[in-house]
């Protein structure tokens, strides 16, 4: 994770994960360790998977003291397999034990989402096909999420309602049509954005490719449909194709030809990937 | 979700949130939508399960605009149905249409934890078992996923570091044994926290309740040695029984007699319940 | 200003501005005014110019106490007259005392952006040329700042760093070339941005065409050749033209026939438009 | 700028600047440089005049990344001209390049208020006759601003609302009179304080040095009364002359004897100095 | 205390003290009351004294939830005696349970200062000398404690160390002297500022004097010299007499002549007076 | 303190402790210091007492300027005696000017509050009964005052309202009984938390025994029937004598045996300890 992000965005996030799990103090670790020792733990896999979030792993740990010294044999994007040791955590036994929670809740959740992307987007290696994320993150995790499909071989959508337009039935219904919804949002809009429209069927397809959008995406149309959408766009936009996209049923959707599939189960349904802190000593 | 608590503890991270999804503005829905319209849309259930997270879906809204009504016809905890109307928001179409995405990636993510609690819960109804959950939540999630615990048929375990004692093999060997750590921690922890210690086998756990230890933690061990661990105990501290416990291996635990089974899997590993926003008009 | 701006961006902006100018209280005013005192003040144009900015205006007040009642005769975008009254404040005398400077420091400096931005854009009006903004904004004022340019007449530029694309020099050459700078941005960048890229001569327009960028802006290159740069992009692509625009210098400019025109003066060297509050009075 | 004041007041602002500038990453830098990269960057000054906010400069890139060396051949307050070359940003060009934006707005702002305010109090010199600024400055610029103010060889009047006591006309007619305004303050303001009051004619200015006012502010009187005014003070209490002035028009008032004159124009009306980041390379 | 005080600067520091006071949630009031229940409570003095603080008192039940009303019998400043009812507190009885401590906190402390401060300004009463405050505060705290001790009777030296001037010898040592500091500082500060000075025999007074000080500060000066040192001043300065100045120790001073006497122990020595809630009802 | 703590809860309360009182700067220093002096001062003991607050002084100033270092002669819970000097502090001699009072408003609170628990500690040595302190708190201070009390001989009772469980009058009246509330508190609270009630007679307490409570708080009670109560507890519970303790009243419940006395007057009624920075010099 670039370091200006991590300074800008992600540092508050991660100390106020870090305060919502130590109120005060942990009571437990101050009652038996009372004063300062130095010691090392191991990150240990505990399942096969893709490493996601080494940075922000470390950054926890350098948050609760700066000398901690956090060292990698992997780096994110590297396929790990149960058993393996992935790093040495190396500091003041307090700040291991104190932090050990919080970095790995953070690293298992990436580490999740990285897995679970790589595994979908090698299923459409052998297409032009790029997988894409959505807005469907957890709250207050999205800097994170983004990141961790980016590392498992997906692309992002737009980061947020800010950066991206995208027209669905209801802006097209207050809009008055599909022309009248990309001509207002290509007055209002900063210039510098592309013009997404969501459409349902074939008419609304030609409507949005003569208004000019940027982007069609179609939304639950059947894989005929989307076969006969994407030869009629033929280049003259960009094509999307979303709705309830999974590992499970994605396959369908690998010949039909659009550039992207976006899937919100990349950020709302992974599964973690376990990872755990072994070997604590004193050095 | 209690109204204090809103207040001060989900309020800010709410907020935090929103503020994740809308940099400047939501430049699609003031494109076409340029004044204030009043409108309703309704909160349909995508999913059968148990909802969980509804304060937290209404108040999203209204942070946006505290004119905003929402009114549901199911309370948290209740048996929702695919196909479930279950709510309205009324107010100006603009917020409806830029909270729904934050509203509901809370609601979905409460409510996937409220009803994979349940599930599990339901098993070991026939047990005087009870079902814990964990720390191993979503970094600044975790006041929202405990709720959606307990609103499953789950009890809560300590909230963080700093409100509970637990002893884990590290802090043992800190220690220099199972009774040291125990009397540190007596000696050092506010007297109103119960000491809980984890061992690995029943030498330990003799030495522990010797020690005085209010809860054990009986860690990955045996079906068998639980059970006998159970008879040794017999009343004279809490047990709780913990190691990868999930919907599908549970069942395993239920006969066992310990007073409480925890699962990070609640929090780490719940499915999203499936809702969404449909049927948007002005009024 | 959109509601849902103001309360998830702005109003923690001008709260800490109340708060640069009231460190414990005015005492001046508490110390003539010791009671409430229910009293209204009118806000009066001391210059010719556009109005912006007036629900900032309002909401200043409102964040001292939300009992203040402000109401207007003009809305933002308006054309105001010396001499103009365009609205009045109602509440506590107190908190129209105390609101008073951070309420038009806001307002003063957004209408002069506004009135300056619609003098470059009547200048612009007989050409299809649009006018935009930069982000020489002055810090902690751009949500502010962009909003006065749109309401003169000006379109917005990207919002910040992470929401558009602008390859200059420096990445250029890091990259290797205009094609590879392109291509890269392209790989890593959500697919809903556009793609935007400076060139300073002719040939490297070419370049950037046949790399697909969708947007090029012309750097300090001669009219002439900015004419001949238009005809050579004949619609494949957007043009901006930038470098030190100014109301003096913008007419040259004018029958180029590029899309848009850049200019960093309207946010960092408009002069404000002169307001005041006048005729208090307790009612 | 003073280290302390840096670090309570100035950094947070500066790093809400950066914020607003990266939501989440600079992603055209990210694009073309993915891997650290250590470079240099000169800043060049574009036009005449004084140097105003350099620490404020190095800070903003400290913040991105504290390993960051800038240096400088000029302190602030030091002439410099169109050309000059007055210092050096060292480190990863991609913080180079992410930060250059926010820096340079800070850093011309400033340069053009203690350019104008350098260019007034030039007129000035032949008098002892001090140039103050107002309260009209940025919202959440203040503490840049003022500083600038003093770099350029300004006086600032008070800091905010809480410091300082000035009675104008509205404070004077709620207590009822000049002398029972002044009698009011010295009761409830702290006793470290001066009272300020503001008069309109010279019947006021006799009442208001009877009360015991420290600071008498002529408010848009004409010459020949102000000269009047400062005879009838005659050292009893200092004098300041307010009202609209401006490089342009501050002529006429340098020999009337005030002892201040203050001038919003300062802050709100100062033209940036052009300035710019050139010859990035790798090194 | 001030409406605008307490929305800019009270609030933030009381939702803190609540925050501090309520992690997640108030798990006994909530384990015992599940639902909303209209109650009422008393507020009751055990104590005689001074109250001081009941709209922070007030503030922190509305904080919690807005809909809580609290009216009292007495007002700031008004003496109270032991069982007298002073207030009522109506709202949600879980409101009125966790809202009890940190209100009682703020209420008991400032009426403590407002008490002990009447006690010694009453010592006072046959002078012309004035009972002030200084910053010896408890941090985060200044706001409410400076209020306590005005409402107590006493006046306010300056609020921090940006809006007052005080040279002491460490000040006056680098500067070179009295004279030295005192210019320096004129140069310096603000003009509105005073410029104080401490001394600590009558010759530093008599330089002091003559460079022109507002305020000279009698440091730990015998009693025969400060009488001196008055006959001095003359009214050419303001005195200040200062140094560990108690209720029991402050009677010598009172003759002296000066027009203050400073007494940190107001703030930091001041007992709490004793309140607290009765009578909790449901309604 | 321990170091986590003071990351994660301490500094940003220091931090705003020192931004209350440097609005923008020290202006005393300022003005006689305009550059960098390297200096020390020594921190004296002016009573006899116990430390307690050495790493908040060192941090304090630390948070100023990062460079300064500060050392210590004693450490927290050390006795130190009138004239000790029991540190120093070495940096900037503007840091160490503009950072003493807030450096040592914290160590002289902490240091009080220390000092005066040791001595009703030092009473309760004979016995086996512990003292506690509190919720009666400084809004903002408890981290501070908390550890304090640990380090003048004392133990903490819970922290705050989410972690720990208190049943008084109101919760027994809300749940119907003693039997209920323990029964409520039991099913909902996280099954770590110990159950105190409180009981005013020796009914209430064989009710509370008979009901499981872990703790029982002996409220006001004759000493006679305090003594009685804990015979009829006899080990089954934890007792605690509460109620007005001081260290003029304590030596009366010395002998009844409870395990725990519990004092509000610890944390609110604690006069500080007089501690100053002497003898500044350069270096």
């Amino acid at each position: 994770m670039n370091n200006i992000t991590m300074a800008l965005n992600a540092d508050e996030l991660i100390l106020s994960a870090l305060r919502e799990d130590i109120t005060s103090e942990d009571i437990t670790t101050n009652s038996v360790m009372r004063e300062y020792q130095l010691g090392e733990v191991e990150l240990i896999c505990k399942q096969d998977g893709v490493i996601a979030g080494l940075d922000v792993f470390k950054r926890t740990f350098e948050l609760l003291d700066s000398k901690t010294e956090v060292t990698f044999t992997k780096k994110d994007g590297d396929t790990v397999k149960n058993g393996d040791k992935i790093g040495v955590v190396r500091g003041d036994i307090r700040v291991l034990l104190s932090g050990e929670r919080t970095a790995l809740n953070y690293l298992q959740r990436m580490s999740g989402i990285a897995t679970y992307t790589r595994s979908i987007a090698d299923l459409l290696k052998s297409s032009k096909t790029k997988l894409l994320d959505t807005r469907k993150t957890t709250p207050n995790m999205r800097v994170f999420e983004k990141y961790a499909v980016k590392v498992g071989g997906g692309y992002n959508h737009r980061y947020n309602l800010s950066d991206g337009i995208l027209l669905k039935d209801n802006h097209i219904g207050a809009a008055g049509g599909v022309k009248e919804a990309v001509q207002m949002a290509k007055e209002y809009a900063p210039f510098v954005r592309k013009i997404e429209i969501e459409v349902e069927n074939l008419d609304m397809l030609k409507e949005a490719l003569d208004a000019g959008a940027d982007i069609i995406m179609l939304d639950n149309m059947s894989v005929e449909d989307m076969k006969e959408a994407v030869k009629l766009v033929s280049g003259k936009a960009e094509t999307e194709c979303s709705g309830n996209v999974t590992k499970e049923n994605v396959e369908r959707l690998v010949d039909i030809g659009v550039d992207y599939i976006s899937s919100g189960a990349l950020t709302h349904s992974s599964p973690i990937l376990d990872l755990s802190l072994k070997n604590l000593h004193a050095i």
